[in-house]
């Protein structure tokens, strides 16, 4: 295994360890790499809104996860920006989310991030986008 | 109180009720107007991220509720489209946050929002917007 | 030829005839799918900004062209809704971009569209998405 | 005058002095004020889409200078990051547009800004989020 796939499975390890609202949503990490990560959880029925889907919130927090993991596996700390997303189907309770990470562009100080959601059914159900500030601090 | 006034609070009434996401964050709905809607929450431990800071996922939720319910006080039954979000700050455990959700500019079958997220000290803390689509269903 | 793709270089001749501005811009459509589009521009003096790069609306300009050309090959008539965009890396007169349109997901009313700019050197000088709403009215 | 606000002008008035495609589009600028411009342009025949209506480039250029200008007046030199655009209404040749841009929030690396676009008859028909880097470097 290489030095940088070393670090950045160990900054997710160590992301996740502390990270009690990914570990409340349910979300494991199944793939990590330099600028990408897969990431799954299944929809619960206490993750619903007044409309009785998945409340807006719930894809989104999954899709920040993985695009924080993701944008931090490089070793310096990163912090994100801004984020964009749409729904392009509903989800339901028991839907099991996919969420792909991956770094579509970056400079210096500035990354940009695409995450896509899929459900059981390989239905894209979120596209998200964001954008990170690299910061000058490493990972410890 | 007029009608679209007592529509305005049945609806939400009725949305935050089967809302159960909202209820886990402890989403309180202060004020509710035709198009706008102020909600509050405190932050708890379990919301942190890898970071010990709020999870993105919470500012948002937060004012995806706001959004959620304001446009939806008209009658129609509004569809989240498309959503943005920026962090102006940090958010830590215990800042109690209030959100405040009002329609920017309406069509026939689209609405545009803009939520302000700000935290007890009064600080900017999520800029939010949200696109619907309004249906052609009304509420019950 | 498919009657589909006879339809979508129809539609984009036809749209490209009137558009005044991507006239202007120098923007030749080099693809047509159903559902894509491939466009080039060169940038030139008259195209920069207060700092001598080019200007944010040019890289955004080429972008939705090829957003609006690949969002109305299917036939029904496309209004744009909500479009963001980033720019990974500053633009130059002289420099020739390419933008590739193609849809991400698509359900009866709206479909969701990415758009990726690039320069002569390949490198990805911006990022757009771009929402539609499809209506009702066939393309003539 | 404040020496703010005398900086502001001159950084405005030696930006646009530059800004080519501005020019091209018509824009004036009316009013500065640190972390703030409004900006006027009336929209021409060459500046339409294929549907003869105003391009979405046009409505998102005006909206980014405003936003540029305003997000330049407190002397550092700042930088677009990112930018998002709704059209809540569509615009036609001959319409004399107003963009209003000010500053939302900031930090000492970032900055939020929103610049909402109207028409003559003070319909909204553009409403644009940008958020800019703000480097270091001073404007000479």
């Amino acid at each position: 295994m290489s030095q940088d796939q070393k670090r950045a499975e160990a900054i997710v390890e160590q992301m996740l360890a502390k990270d009690e609202f990914s570990r409340w949503l349910g979300i494991e990490v199944l793939v990590v790499k330099p600028a990408s990560c897969i990431c799954r959880m299944t929809v619960r029925d206490e993750m619903v809104n007044g409309f009785g889907v998945a409340h807006g919130g719930i894809v989104f927090s999954l899709a920040d996860s993985a695009f924080a993991f993701a944008s931090n596996t490089q070793g310096r700390i990163a912090m994100s920006i801004e984020n964009g997303v749409t729904y392009p189907a509903p989800v339901h309770p028991g839907d099991r989310l996919t969420a792909e990470a991956h770094e579509e562009s970056a400079s210096n100080r500035l990354a940009f991030y695409r995450v896509q959601v899929t459900n059981q059914h390989d239905a894209i159900v979120g596209i998200f986008r964001g954008t990170v500030y690299k910061t000058k601090q490493e990972h410890p």
